[in-house]
Parts: C-alpha cells; sequence; structure tokens
C-alpha cells in the first residue's frame, strides 16, 4: 500500500490527462473534488496489484459518455460510489478493492473518489492504459472476460443493472443508449474481478505511470525545461507535430464526443498540416494527407510549452499544440488487441502500423 | 377462479384484437403458442382481482416494441417468464399472480403464456384497458404508483434491471432506448403491485370483456350477422367510417411503429376520406380534414366483413376496412388520465372530445 497524497493528486491529474490521448475528460474538477475530499480528511492508497488475493472482489468504475458533456453536468463522488453499493447489493458482497477503468484522464480520478468514500484502496492498475470510448476496447474484453453485470447511475438517480450482456460489444450498445438517455453522461461500476483477473488481464501499475509522468512535467517546468521533451525522454515518446489549431469541429452524437482538428505546421513543421479525427480519443492522424498514426499508439496533443494534456473537448482554434505518439501496451498490439482497439475497430479502412514500428519512417 | 379453455383462447385472440385500438401486436402467433402450451398440458386460471389480499404480489408483464417487429422477430413464452423470474431475484419475493399491462392485442397473450410455464394465475384486469405505446400511459401511472423496478429481457439473454426512475416518463425514456437497442422489441415484467394497488388503480375485468367481446363477433359470424353491430350493441361503440384502405406509410422508429392511413369511403362514406394517424395504435382520425376521434377513445379498424380487428403492423391497401370507436375507461377520460393520453401526450395540439360526449355530434 502506498499513501496518496495531496501532492501526487496534482501529479496524477498532470500524468493522466497525457495518458487519456486526449479523452478521459479533463480532470481538472475531479481534482478539485479529491482535494475537497482531502481537506475534509479523507484518504485514499494505493494498492499493489500483485498483492491482491486470487478471490478477491475488485470494482471496477468510470464515467462513461462524451468527454464534453462532462464538463458541462457535473457529478460527483457520491454518485459514483452509488455504483459500487448497488453492485455490491446486486451480487450479495462486499468489495475489496476497486480500480479504473481507464487511467486516462477524469477517469482516472473516479476510483478514488468513489474509494475515498467508500474506504476502499485503489488498485494500482487499469483496463485499458489509456483511454479509449467503448467497454469493448478494454484488456478484459481483449481476454474475453465476462462484461456482465454492470451498474449505472446518473445524477438524478436513475438506476440501471445491465444484469446479462451476450458479449462486450452487446454491453457496449445497451450501455451507450442508457447513457445517451441520461444526457450522454453516467457513472458506472462495470463487470467485478477477481484479483487473479485483475492480476493477469489488466494494465499493470499505470497509476504510477501517471503519477511519474505528472512528476516528470513537474519537475521540468520547475527546472524551465521543455516539459515535452521531458515526456518523450521518460516514456520512449515520439514528437509528430508542431503548429497551430487552425480549425476543431466536434459534435455530441450517440454518446460520444466526434470530430475533426486541423493543425497548421510551425517550426520544422512550416509549411505542413495535420488533421487528426477523434471520437472521444484521437484515433487517426495524418500529415498532409497521408496517415501517420493511429490507434492504439497514444495519440496526445499537448500545449507546446506548458506540456499541458488537451482534450477533444478542450482543444481551440489558435492553440500552440504539440502532437506527440507514446507507445501502447503491448496487450492492445497483439493480433486479439488490434480487433478491438486498432484502426477498424473504428471504422477505418486501414491496417494498424505503429509509430515505433522498426520498420516505420 | 375461472378457468381458461382452449375455446376461451379464440375468443380471447379475437376480443383483445379489436381492444388493441390497432396495437398491442396481432396475438397469432401468440394465440398458437398459447394452444401448444394447452396441447402440452398446461392450463392457466382467471382470478377476480377482487379476490387478491391486499398485500398479495403481482406480476405485471407484457412485450415493448414496435408491432410490426413483434411480428417479424417471434420470441416464445420462455423469454417472458424470464422476466418475472428475474424480477423475483431481485425481490427475494415469489409472486402471487400475473396480470396484464395491456389487454389489446399480443400482450393480451403475454401473462397467460408466463403464467402457464410459472404455474400463476392470471388476474383479470390490465393497465390500460385497450393498448397503448408508452409506459407512461397506463393506470398506475396516472394514479402516480412507483414506476420501478422493471425487468428488460430480449431473446439473446440479455438481461437489464431497471431498478430505480424518476418518475414513469424517465423509465419510458430508458427502457424505450433499451428496447431499440434489441430491436425493437424487448419482454418486460414491470413494476410489481400489490393486491391493493391492483384493486384500486388498474382497469377492472377487462379480460373478460375480452373474452366477452370475441364470444360475440364468432356468435354473429355463426349467425350470418354483422359482427360489427354485434360489437357496437355490446360495447355502446358507434360507426365512423366505411371504406377502401387507399394508402398505408408506415416506419419503424425510435422502438415504435409510426404512420398514416387513407381511407377512401364506401357505401353511406362514399365521396369522402378518412386519415389516421397512429404510434403503434391509432391515435388521431380526420374525416375530410377535420378531426373526428382522437385517443383515448378506442379507434379500432376491423375488417368490414369479418369483424376481424386489423392492426397498424397489418393495414394494407385495398382491404375494406370499418372504422369503430369504443369507449374508453372512465380513468383515461379523467382530467390527470386525458395529462397521460390524451392528444397532447402524443404532441397533438388539440383538446380531447369524445366521440360519445353528449353534445358530440
Amino acid at each position: 500500500m502506498r499513501a496518496i497524497t495531496e501532492a501526487d493528486l496534482d501529479d496524477l491529474a498532470t500524468g493522466s490527462w497525457i495518458l487519456g490521448a486526449g479523452g478521459g475528460g479533463q480532470p481538472y474538477y475531479s481534482l478539485l473534488e479529491m482535494k475537497a475530499l482531502y481537506r475534509a480528511g479523507r484518504r485514499v492508497a494505493l494498492m499493489d496489484p500483485l498483492a491482491l488475493a486470487d478471490d478477491a472482489l475488485v470494482a471496477c468504475v468510470g464515467q462513461m459518455g462524451a468527454p464534453l458533456v462532462i464538463q458541462e453536468k457535473l457529478t460527483d463522488a457520491n454518485v459514483m460510489a452509488e455504483t459500487v453499493r448497488m453492485m455490491e447489493r446486486h451480487l450479495g458482497r462486499r468489495f475489496d478493492a476497486i480500480m479504473l477503468w481507464e487511467v486516462g484522464g477524469n477517469n482516472c480520478f473516479q476510483p478514488f473518489l468513489a474509494g475515498a468514500l467508500l474506504d476502499l484502496p485503489v488498485v494500482d492498475c487499469d483496463a485499458m492504459g489509456r483511454a479509449f470510448p467503448q467497454a469493448d476496447m478494454t484488456t478484459f474484453a481483449i481476454c474475453d472476460l465476462p462484461a456482465h453485470p454492470w451498474t449505472m447511475v446518473d445524477i438524478r438517480r436513475n438506476r440501471i443493472l445491465f444484469a446479462e450482456a451476450v458479449d462486450w460489444s452487446w454491453m457496449e450498445r445497451m450501455t451507450r443508449r442508457a447513457c445517451a438517455v441520461f444526457g450522454s453522461v453516467a457513472a458506472t461500476c462495470k463487470a467485478p474481478r477477481s484479483g487473479r483477473e485483475v492480476k493477469t488481464a489488466s494494465c499493470l501499475h499505470t497509476v504510477t505511470k501517471a503519477l511519474g509522468i505528472g512528476a516528470a512535467v513537474r519537475e521540468a517546468r520547475r527546472a524551465h525545461r521543455d516539459p515535452i521533451d521531458a515526456l518523450i525522454a521518460r516514456e520512449g515518446g515520439r514528437r509528430l507535430f508542431r503548429g497551430k489549431v487552425s480549425d476543431a469541429m466536434r459534435r455530441t452524437t450517440e454518446g460520444f464526443l466526434r470530430g475533426h482538428l486541423a493543425i497548421d505546421g510551425l517550426d520544422e513543421n512550416r509549411g505542413q498540416a495535420m488533421t487528426l479525427d477523434f471520437q472521444n480519443e484521437f484515433i487517426v492522424g495524418r500529415i498532409d494527407g497521408a496517415v501517420r498514426v493511429t490507434a492504439p499508439d497514444l495519440i496526445c496533443v499537448m500545449d507546446s510549452v506548458s506540456g499541458e494534456a488537451i482534450g477533444t473537448e478542450t482543444v481551440r482554434y489558435g492553440q500552440r499544440v504539440t502532437v506527440v505518439a507514446l507507445p501502447a501496451p503491448p496487450i492492445l498490439l497483439s493480433e486479439k488487441g488490434l480487433k478491438h482497439v486498432g484502426p477498424r475497430a473504428f471504422g477505418y479502412d486501414l491496417d494498424f502500423r505503429s509509430v515505433f514500428d522498426a520498420r516505420a519512417d
């Protein structure tokens, strides 16, 4: 167990927002709420997943919906905690710990918010190693673990239990429509996992990774070094493009935030243009019309000076941005993994070729 | 208790299909399944609601969705029974009886199908006294009884428990979207009711009414009398129009069957034209452009010769039809009732004026 300090929370916000690859939701409001809980005396411990008993019962929580809406319709820790309580009532059993659905963005904070109220430790792992828009894009789906049951709660206290789903694709469809009815945002407790499942089918130690990224960016800023260089050095990332946002088109549709970003090149990219398609997260990046990068590589758009991540819901015309690719967890790059999270899973007729593939460039 | 015989089933199909007012779904396939269950030795008893103990627990079941789809995607008694079993597991209590969500059409048979498998008596009442497309159009909604919990099951065994809803309108929205995901048809067990609630907030003895209508039509056919005359005489109905269907436009949208019917007048209506708008059920009827009849009056379209009801999903170009109005149960005509089931509840800027209002004509 490691105690998470209030200073850690700031690093976590910075790091998780970068790992969100544009999605997961801006963590700012959840960071504020988390700090308020800390000031009220609540504390959350971070637990090594490898210390879980095989038969431990782990809750897996996250917000679902369109990141733009999550900014507009604030929720709070009680709503998230209620999804866990509802699941406990359904199972007739208490949880031993709580884990992240996705380490990216605001969703990194959801288990900490619920954990603070429910007095449960948060497990140092997640089911994506980044953020993705759909339920069938998790390591649990890739490993073919059961998709049900889920609980879903909205701020009005509408409450739904998805007791059984044929597969992850059906669970995604059912929950996405329900989420859209709620106004494109809902708190969810996904299918409970055993300690054994968590240890064998999640992305391990990703909270520690987010904390480390946040600390590296903070350190670089303090020393007046380039925080993006620090990120790239730490994570083995690659700088893809530098420029100014010339257009941002987005629409909230079917429970997602979908859209398109255009960036005019600056500095070494002057005269070039990059475009990015997104569905909550940045999915496909093209430079001068040629595909340069696709999911599951993490496509991170960052403020060129501060190194702060910019999400698909916060990106604006005129921002000076740097586009960075970070390597995806290996499980996402497996043949089965790419079926769930490769470009074709998002409807693109493209084979995946990683920016980090030795044959690339 | 009254034993329902195999001959009763035929009368029930005829009568319920008329009371469906175009909706509730054609009962033909459920009638066949019910007869198959009877031939396999199953029997269902009909129970007087007034014999229910105040604290008896009553399940309330029905298919939800677009009638056209219900014809295309057959389901069976097991799926409906599973909604009841799922509710029992959630409540931790067994049901004492089962009742009809709506007496109209195929939905009249659903509690009999489930009751045959679960060995539960069917209560002689329903929550609409006809068929209506939405959950917030029931006597239970009009009486402001709780809308939750609901269970919903599809043929693939996706299973959802709607544990809590702010109100009937939210329950309708949530369940309708889920139903649309399932392909616009789903089996549901609605909010359980106490015996006291059933006795005070449902339409009583409507199964007996459907049986009586079916018997009257059967008798008239046997005696070569006009079955529509027999219906009108028995139920205090009114013949509104006779003609030939000149156009039927329908689309399955948002979990409903919506559309429009045009009828060219024949006989006493020669030279006139009637149009009917429908949302699962016939909602507004106009003759030569002037509104003649609206819900909650029952607008029944029937084969002019056989007196067989015709549903919004089965009506076709060229059919010789007679449009009949039947009086609605008094609770639907109350001020509160009309808020739920009057023309404005369907989006029409019309005040309700009953065909049976003494001031009419």
